[in-house]
């Protein structure tokens, strides 16, 4: 996976991709050409086969400002509709490359959370924040509604409708205690210890079996709309093409032997 | 808006419509009356510039004893299929009327919230309770199904599949610590404090953008059984609505001028 | 409804069904022969009069240790896809039996609650645990996916969709606590009151109104990808229904006489 990228950090160690805005004298604003790039990244992430896990991290304290005022929101005020559908299915598209990119994403989020950062927590598969974390999805504050890159879809399904209705309408900050009481966040560690957290997480996820994380990904979404039934037969499908990798059998043989199984993502 | 009805209370400040049951003195059943009232109020509702926010509150320490027993129950026991499906047509045409009238609604909750009084609390936005709050989905208690005016599409939403479940079968009290642990409730407060909590709660929603809070409420509904990527496409659209408001450009602008930005729902 | 089986215990005592995984020196785990009788066992629980509701209990201290790894695991590291498809459709179609059998399902939990076990208890509709339980969709580490008989739609309907992704990622185990905290359990109670508290509270719930209950069951799955609107008109039918059931009317006598209704299930 490519790791010559512009408008953020990259680095990729031991299969797992270490991500993050990088302009945190601002807090890590997001703007149009970060938007692309992160796009254009995760959509490639999909083909990767040396990347099994990505931790989007924090940078300076802060995750992410969100939508840049003068960078983004600024030129917005002056575009035609067509200029801002582009733009409204640009940033949509971001959050459809992070949710298929068949590649586990932890967010390692510490400071300022809000607008679009908030979303790239929300689209992520798993949160660690710190006891400071600041999550808010302030669309209404700048004049717009709530309903922003699949945030009323997918919200209430992380912390319940009621508790998402109340976040998008006021766009007031989710603390960390909150987070984690409504299941935002899988959990909160000290400031000093979000690095080696998410980390650790994406080094257990990364461990594998890889083939088997790529498909619950997959399932996570594609059932999302379905009914139980079709869920469920979904489901067979999946789990039957998963019990053709040798990573079923080598984790059948360690047991047997009494080791612990070494998954080689096949 | 008007305020003219006869069978519940209702009046509007400053953009902020208040409404209640008003039979008090039996803890505010609903009745064949009241329930087509509220209705024809919510649907009339979508068409209301004057109104921003609803509060629909409790009524002399009580919200709702839901569907009179003497009054609606008894009636039931003698009509005919035709009939009966004409009633339930009504009481869940009333829980679509809420959802879809285009402006948040805020339940403010005391003492007994029971059966359609528990549905009216459910198919709200947002719900303050007080610590006497009771809340029961007692259909069964009656012998009847938990289905009733969409519960067991939306109550799982708001609480989580297994919780609702266990409210539906055994019609059991939710009381208020749980309801606050478990999302139903935004907050609980002293019932002293309720109504101005409400009305603050009400005030800062209506303080706007109105135009973004009706497209949020909408994308709530609308997106409820999309896929994610159906959701993300929706939104796109939605906001690029948005991001033609006025409103939009007075975020913008008070932002710049380092000043808060009055919202005028267009 | 037969207790005449082979792989499971079973009984039945005053309309309750108490069933069991039987082989308590293995920490019960599901096998071929398991697997095929519990899913006809619930699918002919459909049409059985004598039974209102089920008790899926724990047998020697532990709930189930899921798919036995030398009488089921081994095997299928040696099938054809062919083979593998119809043992996956089969595992699912044990939830499908579940969830569509008509009677609420108690799942009294202690010990360990592991794969396939984790998959019963999930596609219960109540769960009561012990402080020692210790629930794992452990799918990861044999070398498979999370989604396996629908966890990937079902579990996060009931603990919210970030927790979810966690536990099917990593496969570690859910604590007791957690459980309560998250809404997968509905109580927690000590070991020795396991047995009771699940009689306790299927006993309340096999009281009636058996026909209501039947139908809460159904539209919970049957709404499940429903919209709101289509949910509501759903409920709207299926509680006409009930409102033709002599239970309705029996509650209603029983109310008017201050007496406690005696439901029959018609």
């Amino acid at each position: 996976m490519r790791t010559d990228v512009t408008h953020f950090r990259c680095e990729i160690r031991d299969g797992i991709a270490f991500v993050a805005l990088d302009r945190p004298d601002r807090k890590n604003p997001l703007t149009f050409d970060s938007y692309a790039e992160l796009r254009d990244w995760f959509r490639d992430l999909v083909y990767a086969d040396d990347v099994n896990a990505v931790v989007f991290g924090s940078n300076g304290g802060n995750f992410s400002s969100g939508g840049d005022v003068h960078e983004i929101i600024g030129p917005l005020t002056k575009m035609t509709m067509k200029e801002l559908l582009a733009f409204t299915r640009m940033t949509g598209d971001l959050v459809k490359a992070i949710v298929n990119c068949g590649k586990p994403v932890i967010a390692a989020i510490d400071g300022v959370c809000v607008g679009a950062g908030a979303i790239i927590a929300m689209a992520s598969d798993l949160r660690i924040a710190t006891p400071d974390t600041k999550c808010a999805f302030l669309f209404t504050r700048v004049g717009l509604a709530g309903c922003d890159m699949g945030a009323c879809a997918i919200l209430p399904r992380i912390i319940g409708q009621g508790r998402a209705a109340e976040l998008l309408y006021t766009g007031r900050s989710m603390l960390a205690d909150e987070g984690a009481a409504w299941g935002f966040y899988n959990s909160v560690v000290p400031a000093d210890d979000l690095d080696a957290a998410a980390e650790t997480l994406a080094r257990r996820i990364s461990d594998g079996p890889n083939f088997g994380h790529m498909m619950t990904k997959t399932m996570l979404v594609q059932e999302w709309s379905m009914s139980i039934e079709q869920a469920i037969e979904a489901e067979a499908q999946a789990q039957a093409l998963c019990m053709q990798t040798a990573d079923f059998e080598r984790a059948f043989r360690a047991f047997v032997a009494k080791e612990k199984p070494m998954f080689e993502g096949n």
